[in-house]
C-alpha cells in the first residue's frame, strides 16, 4: 500500500536529524555541520533516496488529499466547519483527512507534522498563537497553508475568519433596548484571535451604550467553562449573558437547565453560532451567527487557489449576524442574587 | 503503554522550551540563541535522547498513526466516538487521522483507500454492507482493521458494537407501562447492522407486549429523515416515538419544536444515544444509551492488540441501557389526528 520510494523523512529519521536539516544537508547548506552532512548523505545513498524522482512524482502525481486541523471534534461548530470543507473538497475531487488537537497548542504542532508527513497537497488549520514557527516551516517546505476561523497576526498566511463586529454590536444593542444594564460575557481564551477580538468587540459595544465594568468570565472554549462562567455571572446579578463560542453556549444552557432559572424569562441568553443544539430548544436561543459553512467553503477555495500556484489571494473576513429568538426577546425582570442561590 | 524512550517533547519540557525550539536547537538552526541551544543539548545528552530510536521504528515501518473512518462529522454520536478513540490513542502514543464518509458507502471505499495509502499502522472503521471486499483487501495487505459501532456479518473482522436488546426492551416496556399502545419507530437503514438489529429488537419488544403492526418509518440516519418520519408517525396517531439513532432523534426534536406538540405532555419521545442536545432540553429526552465512549476506547484497545501481532481477540458487544427522563415519564392523553394537523 505505502509507496516504496524513500522519502526525505525516511532519510532524516535514519540519520537522526530533523527533516529541515536533512533538506539543508542535501542542498549543501554550510549551516549544517560536516559530520551531519556526511551522515545524511550516507543514508540518502544507502536508502536509494532520489530527490528528483520524488520531486517529479510530487509534481505529476498529486495526492489529491487535503489535511484539516480543527481544535475539537465534539464542538459542533468545528464539526460543521470540517464537514463543509470536506463537502467542498469532494466536489473539487479531493479527499480530506482530519486531525483534532483537543484545544491543545502542543497537539496542534504534532498534528501539523503528522499531516505534513502524509503527502497532503494543502493544509487548512485553525491556529493558536505560539504556533507561528511550525506553520512557517510547513509553508516554507512548499505545502500551501490557509488559516480558518482564527488569524495569526504578524504572519503572511492567507486566512478566512469572521468579523465579530456586526453580530456582537447588534446583540448588545438588542439587550440594551430590552432594558438590560448588567450584561455578562463568557469570554474565550486570549491565545486565540477569536477570543481576543470578540472580547474587544464586547467591551466596545458596551462602551457605546455607556455600560462600564460589565461582568466578564474568562475561560476556555469548553462546556465546563460555560457552566462555571454562567454560575459566576448569575451570582454577580446579571440579567443577560452573551456566550463567546458554541461550547460555552452549551455550558450556559446546561447551567440554566440544572437550576430553576428559565431562559427567556429569568435570563436573556445569547449564544455564538447557529447550531442545532441552540436552535432546538423550547425557547430557542438567540445567536451571533458566523456562517460556518461559508467560512469552511471559502477557506477551501482559497487553498485550492494556492495549490494551483496562483498568487496568494487576500485574506477574507466574513461578517457575523445577530439572529433574535425567544431566549432574549422579552422584557426582563431583574434577577437578584437571592433568587440565584435559592 | 507509551514506549519509555525519551522523546523530543521530554527534552523540550526539561529545557523549558517549545518542542519546535528544541527541534531547531538539535538541528543546529542558528535562529535559536546559543544559550538556549546549549541548554537543550545538555538535557538531550543528560536524558539519553536518541532520535535514532525513531529511525528503528521507521524501519519496522510503524508510523504511529491510526486511521479512523466515521460516517459523519456532524452526527454528535460519531464525533464523540472519534474523540474517545483519539484520546485513548494519544495516551498510547499514537496520532489519529479521521476521514468521514457522509453516510455514503462509495465514499467509505474512497476513504479506506486514502487511509491505506497513507502509512497508518491500523484502521478503525464504521462499515456498511457492500464494503466487505474493500475491507478484506486492506486487511489482507497487512493493515489491522477493527470494526466499530457496526458489524459485517459473514466477515472475519474483529468488531465492537452495541447490543440493542436491553435498551430497546426497557424503553418499550416503559412506554407500555405508561399506557401507550401506539408506539412509532424511526428506523435507520437496513444496509447497516445497527439499522437491522434495532428494527428487529423493536418488533420483538412490541410482540412481547402483544403489540402488533406498530407504525414504522424507514429512513436514513439523518436529521431530515427524523423530521419527515416524526411527521408521518404523528399523522398515524402515535402517542410515543422511539428514534433509532442520534440524528433521527434530533430530527424528531425539530419536528416537535416546529409544531404545537409538546414533548413530555402530548408525545413521549425516546431518543438514541446520551448526547447533550437531547439532555439539554427543558423536558430532557429519555434515551437508549450505547456508551459511545466505552465503545470507542474498547475498539482502540482491540486494534492495538492486533497491531502488536496478537491473535485476533473476540468481538465485543456492549450492552445498551435505557435512561428515563421527563420526555417519556408521564401518563399520556392520546393524540388525535385532528390535533396534529391543526
Amino acid at each position: 500500500m505505502a509507496p516504496s520510494i524513500t522519502t526525505l523523512k525516511d532519510v532524516a529519521l535514519a540519520a537522526g536529524v530533523a527533516v529541515s536539516t536533512a533538506s539543508r544537508a542535501l542542498a549543501g547548506n554550510p549551516v549544517v555541520a560536516k559530520s551531519t552532512r556526511d551522515r545524511v548523505l550516507y543514508y540518502a545513498t544507502e536508502m536509494n533516496y532520489r530527490p528528483n524522482a520524488q520531486a517529479r512524482a510530487l509534481r505529476n502525481s498529486k495526492s489529491h488529499i487535503i489535511g484539516v486541523i480543527i481544535p475539537s471534534l465534539v464542538n459542533p461548530y468545528f464539526a460543521a466547519m470540517a464537514d463543509a470543507i470536506q463537502h467542498q473538497a469532494s466536489i473539487a475531487g479531493y479527499s480530506t483527512i482530519i486531525s483534532s488537537t483537543s484545544e491543545d497548542p502542543d497537539q496542534f504542532i504534532d498534528s501539523l507534522h503528522v499531516l505534513a508527513d502524509q503527502r497532503v497537497d494543502g493544509i487548512l488549520v485553525v491556529p493558536y498563537s505560539g504556533t507561528e514557527e511550525s506553520l512557517a516551516t510547513i509553508a516554507d517546505a512548499g505545502t500551501p497553508v490557509v488559516l480558518v476561523d482564527r488569524e495569526l497576526p504578524g504572519t503572511q498566511h492567507v486566512s478566512v475568519a469572521s468579523d465579530p463586529h456586526e453580530g456582537i454590536a447588534a446583540a448588545v444593542a438588542h439587550l440594551v433596548e430590552q432594558g438590560h444594564r448588567q450584561i455578562g460575557y463568557l469570554s474565550g481564551p486570549m491565545s486565540t484571535s477569536t477570543g481576543q477580538s470578540r472580547y474587544d468587540e464586547f467591551l466596545r459595544a458596551c462602551a457605546h451604550h455607556g455600560l462600564e465594568n460589565q461582568p466578564i468570565y474568562h475561560g476556555g472554549y469548553d462546556r465546563i467553562n460555560g457552566v462555571e462562567g454562567t454560575t459566576e455571572l448569575l451570582e454577580q446579578g446579571v440579567s443577560a449573558i452573551i456566550a463567546g463560542d458554541t461550547m460555552m453556549s452549551i455550558g450556559a444552557l446546561e447551567a440554566c437547565h440544572s437550576t430553576a432559572i428559565k431562559i427567556g424569562e429569568d435570563l436573556a441568553l445569547i449564544g455564538f453560532d447557529d447550531q442545532p443544539v441552540l436552535r432546538l430548544q423550547a425557547n430557542p436561543i438567540s445567536v451571533i451567527d458566523q456562517q460556518v459553512g461559508t467560512m469552511g467553503r471559502t477557506a477551501l477555495e482559497l487553498l485550492l487557489e494556492l495549490m494551483a500556484g496562483k498568487d496568494p489571494p487576500p485574506s477574507i473576513l466574513i461578517p457575523t449576524h445577530f439572529i433574535v429568538r425567544s431566549s432574549s426577546n422579552f422584557t426582563p425582570r431583574m434577577i437578584t442574587k437571592k433568587e440565584v442561590s435559592s
